[in-house]
């Protein structure tokens, strides 16, 4: 099938790719199959095809053109409606993969379009009933278009403390929706800026008995569909500029007593009858409990998703760049690669095999994310079913920080390593940056969500201290722990550079850092209760160096232990195996060498050669994965126009990629319409200096 | 003195200011001094009163429009001539205040002025000879505008491998400025995008023998000053959008057969006699070598210093912001600063301990140059004043490594602090690390620079080692390598957390790190070159984990004793001591606790008592400053105009100041000019979906 996959133009990266100790091709029919690489390229063409979806790489666009052209573009997404509901259904597969595309064209382009009919579209269908279907359907050819708001301007985090309110009003059959201030105003809200004309609003349920029976879901009308004008009593506007995703409009809302029918309080969780009684259908407020985290989990699983999409195309751009960018060489005649240099190696190689380890993974936790939805819509209400939503509820709040903190960290490294060429806002880097940002924010602060992981990681110790439970999961994550006993017992074992460039290593290591983390999380815990700190402040107090790094731990743990699966899986080809299996080992010992110091205060490890051997061991693999980078970044590439930075291109020709996009520029070569300014006017020098 | 500066607005802070152990007006004086104090405040009043400078937080500037503005300004600041000629001589600090001043307000405006009159100027000046000064004097009323043209597009860092030609022709007494192809085009020129009229322009001197004497500069007109249009021969135009700092253009330039006339060659390292024969002044090269490199490092001093503001402005919004945004609390009702979270505390505290150290070191290392630049302008022609060039060079390679690397984390740190808000450009957050980020690039890339520093610091072992040579040099920055034996022999000695939080023990503990790693990274050279490695590539394979680590080390530590000395000294206010020996000693754990691995490698630690010790303290001093955070930052805050960050600004009333702001963007609350395109034209689902 090899035909199918187009061959890459020839040029200076040719040197790397003849180099390449695996075909290209397998390992991307092998991640992605013949089915999706199809739909990729399918996508790829017709937004290359489209001239709406035209652009020159690092163009000024003012924000406001970004917010048309960007709601131009959705509406065309419609038309092309890539994928249809049935096909959702048959792989929901398909629907990661569409977002991965979007998001690589432009992440505001594909949050627009997926906050109305993912978030707004899903949110209703789930927390409504059947008298909720019409707006569903209303937002499938946008006849009404959605957002979702439920931060305000003073609260993010702390969701419970929402202050807008909904009070119900039997005389009409109403609730009234209210901002008690502009501290209350819904703040944030993707699509709310410019375009929605309908909103899932969040606020706090009052019955007309006055009890608060808290924070419930309202779809209130915004803006009249007609004139996308605001509706009376609805303040709403646009929060302005943000550091990326300059198309996407976030917004605000102020409500000022607006009334809608009682029929619009998304009605799953609780209802109001008609005369004002409240009703709620749930029994088992723990198994309700486990469901809701794991419906939450969603976002928070496919924001790991599209992190590791940045991370992929910074890694394009910055390994390209680096074997065809040649400085310095053993002799003054003759340059060599910057990817040839060990520094250049151990800046980018380790994070392209997290991209590795990531792509995986990601891929891994959305088919758990699926399995746990199946369940739901099923209405499997068994124990295993709300045990796995408390699971990925911790595998999410744990997975975002990794690959949002990865993706930043890695842009980052790449920016850097291309240099002033990574500075030029044309060749990317910047605004991959720029738009991963928000991925350490939203749906939950990075260090806020690690707390949901390390709790729920402290509760299994807990039940197995206290009631003898045996610590086993639906999704196996925390089966090891059950062991905690032996396996603090384990010591680094390695004695040579072959032993340790194994995966095996640092996967023992980490099962060791894990059971250590969560036995001193645990006794710091305890030391904080029993010097009479209340149960607030000993939590907020064990975060640092404990629970935090727990909690980090565990899923770096478990994203280490898919790779190594997956490398040692009889089903992955031959072929690819041993460059996976180095991959595996360089990013499970890279990521243990932030965790040094804890092993040698545990004396897992001790002495002078174990830090030696995962020192050198990163080092050799860097060196013996060089000639694979390439070709590594060949198959997480997509075509040059959706990849869009010249320094990143196919063809490898760095300096007239560069230099045209450069000579393409707006006005590159005119002087500035402001010219005079210069040439008369001339400054009388210290004019304006005060007179003593 | 007190009464002169200004008392802070009352306001929601004031629970933070009440808790503050010193008086924040005696550490401004301390730190700044009367003189300083009242310059500072005449520029932020000075920009804060003229229309031309007034701006919007988070406005949407279009490129074209930015580099206008930031134009006109410059041109401003010749009328307000802030400092003359002979107060630069007077107080040459004054020069580094000022920078920090237009630094604060817009990087791009700081280097458009400074680029012209420093760089270009200074070059000219210090470079050229007596017949080039009117090319001085022009720059300084803005008669002509000067950039400086180095960097080639496919070279940055390999200096010496420019391809730009100058060949001398006798029979016209000119030289023919050239670029062979566009690979050779001069890139990354600062002002030279749109304004610069003239440009210091380095290129390979041929003479009419063929001969190549190297590298050197010439002044090259390439816009005619009367019209902005470029002068024939010369392609010359603008590089297009950054990820920061566009108000300057950044431009390049391709020489096309360029003719100037002889005396355009600035002849201070060599001259051509009119009928082209090549002289050169110098007869030692190692003295000259050592002069040369000293005088580069004016700018990596500079931008220790600048990346050290940026990290200033981001701590004073981040700071303030905690201290005002509640979120959660020990009971439901009541919701506290989230500066009161340990997490918080630990991300945002010690950067603020890092602050205080770089501003101590900043000005010190400026005053050591300083030092060094009299002597050249005296003609100091003494070994000492040659060891102070390579001294201060190794110093420049790593502070501006150690500056902008600690201000880039320190910035996204507080970027991420602030959730949401921090992602909203007018806050100023996102500006701050764009405008940083070329710090850790340009003048060198940061883990290129680093290595200068490590060979400087080898050869000093080498010469102690073969020759003898005692180690002390005349900033006595290397001293204490003289007795490296004594000091690798030493251990952690701490056993109590009180003993630990003094800024002695990471201080000995840094003095044992920076031996280890001289007398490893030697090792592992010397391995590399054993094993029959050319010495090219064995100083390449020796830089991740040795000599790049020893070069941060070395500076880590020198920064640190820097710091120590001052909080340890008797000038230092009694009043004020205590505090800064709190941040001494935070600033030095927190930097030491990136090295625990090595330090447990070479056994200084060992057992499980110091890391925690480390740990516990950092914790405990986080928590004891948390106090004080916020009376620190208003000593580094700037008046809330030049601060430009709603959230940030000093009266604390946070949402007043960003929903303000917000209902003061363009269009806030408008319907899109595009309405229609919703209203009307409405898609029809699928309509361009490809049919079966």
């Amino acid at each position: 099938m090899d035909h199918e996959v187009a061959d890459l133009p020839s040029g200076p990266l040719d040197i790397y790719r003849k180099k390449a100790s695996f075909n290209w091709k397998d390992m991307l029919l092998f991640l992605d199959g013949e089915e999706i690489l199809a739909f990729k390229h399918h996508v790829y063409r017709t937004l290359e095809n489209d001239p709406l979806f035209a652009r020159r790489p690092g163009e000024d666009v003012p924000m406001e053109k970004m917010r048309e052209l960007t709601f131009l573009r959705v509406k065309q997404l419609f038309r092309y409606d890539f994928i249809t509901k049935e096909e959702t259904m048959a792989n929901p597969w398909k629907t990661v993969v569409l977002s991965d595309c979007l998001g690589m064209y432009d992440w505001a382009m594909s949050a627009k379009f997926f906050l109305n009919k993912g978030m707004f579209g899903a949110t209703v269908a789930n927390s409504g009933s059947g008298r909720h279907s019409r707006y569903v359907e209303n937002t499938e050819d946008m006849t009404t278009f959605g957002c979702f708001a439920l931060t305000e301007l003073s609260h993010g985090s702390n969701t419970r403390a929402m202050r807008t309110t909904a009070t119900y009003d039997p005389s009409t059959q109403e609730f009234v929706i209210h901002s008690p201030d502009f501290e209350a105003a819904k703040f944030w809200v993707g699509n709310l800026g410019k375009t929605a004309t309908h909103a899932v609003v969040f606020a706090q349920l009052y019955t007309p008995d006055r009890v608060c029976h808290g924070l419930h879901s309202f779809i209130v009308p915004v803006r009249d569909p007609k004139t996308l004008l605001a509706l009376p009593g609805v303040l709403v506007g646009d929060i302005g500029k943000k550091l990326g995703q300059n198309g996407l409009d976030n917004g605000f809302a102020l409500f000022h007593n607006v009334r809608i029918p009682r029929e619009n309080l998304l009605n799953k969780t609780g209802d109001v009858t008609a005369d004002g009684r409240y009703l709620t259908p749930f029994k088992d407020p723990n198994k309700r409990f486990g469901a809701s985290l794991g419906a939450l989990s969603g976002g928070r699983v496919s924001i790991t998703r599209m992190a590791l999409i940045n991370l992929k195309l910074a890694l394009v751009v910055a390994i390209r760049f680096s074997a065809t960018r040649r400085q310095f060489g053993p002799k003054d005649t003759e340059e060599i690669p910057v990817l040839e240099y060990q520094l250049q190696q151990w800046r980018l190689i380790p994070y392209l095999a997290a991209a590795y380890a990531l792509e995986r993974f990601s891929k891994d936790i959305f088919m758990n994310f699926v399995e746990f939805q199946i369940g739901q819509i099923m209405r499997d209400n068994s124990d295993r079913q709300a045990e796995m939503g408390k699971e990925i509820h911790a595998i999410g709040c744990s997975s975002k920080p990794l690959g949002s903190w990865t993706a930043q960290r890695g842009i980052q490294e790449c920016r850097e390593a291309c240099g002033g060429h990574g500075y030029l806002a044309m060749n990317r880097l910047g605004n991959l940056r720029d738009d991963n940002d928000p991925n350490c924010t939203y749906e939950g602060d990075n260090n806020v969500l690690l707390q949901q992981t390390s709790n729920y990681l402290l509760s299994w110790l807990q039940a197995k201290l206290h009631d003898g439970v045996r610590i086993e999961s639906p999704l196996h994550t925390v089966d090891f722990l059950d062991d905690f006993r032996r396996i603090l017992g384990t010591k680094f074992k390695a004695t040579s550079m072959e032993e340790c460039m194994d995966s095996a290593v640092p996967l023992a290591a980490y099962k060791w850092l894990v059971c250590f983390l969560l036995v001193e999380s645990q006794k710091r815990l305890q030391q904080q209760r029993a010097s009479g700190k209340g149960e607030f402040e000993a939590r907020n107090n064990s975060q640092v160096y404990y629970c935090r790094s727990l909690a980090i731990a565990y899923i770096e743990h478990d994203c280490l232990r898919r790779f190594h699966e997956q490398t040692t899986d009889e089903d992955t080809p031959a072929g690819l195996r041993p460059v996976l299996r180095k991959l595996c080992a360089l990013y499970g010992l890279w990521s243990l060498s932030s965790h040094m110091a804890t092993l040698y205060q545990g004396n897992y490890l001790s002495g002078r050669e174990p830090a030696e051997l995962v020192q050198m061991s990163i080092l050799s693999l860097c060196s013996q994965l060089k000639d694979d980078a390439v070709s590594l970044v060949d198959v997480l590439a997509p075509t040059d126009f959706m990849l869009n930075s010249p320094v990143g291109c196919a063809d490898g020709q760095l300096y007239k990629n560069l230099w045209s996009t450069v000579m393409q520029g707006s006005q590159v070569l005119d002087r500035p319409s402001w010219w005079k300014e210069f040439c008369s006017d001339k400054p009388a020098v210290g004019s304006l200096r005060p007179k003593l």
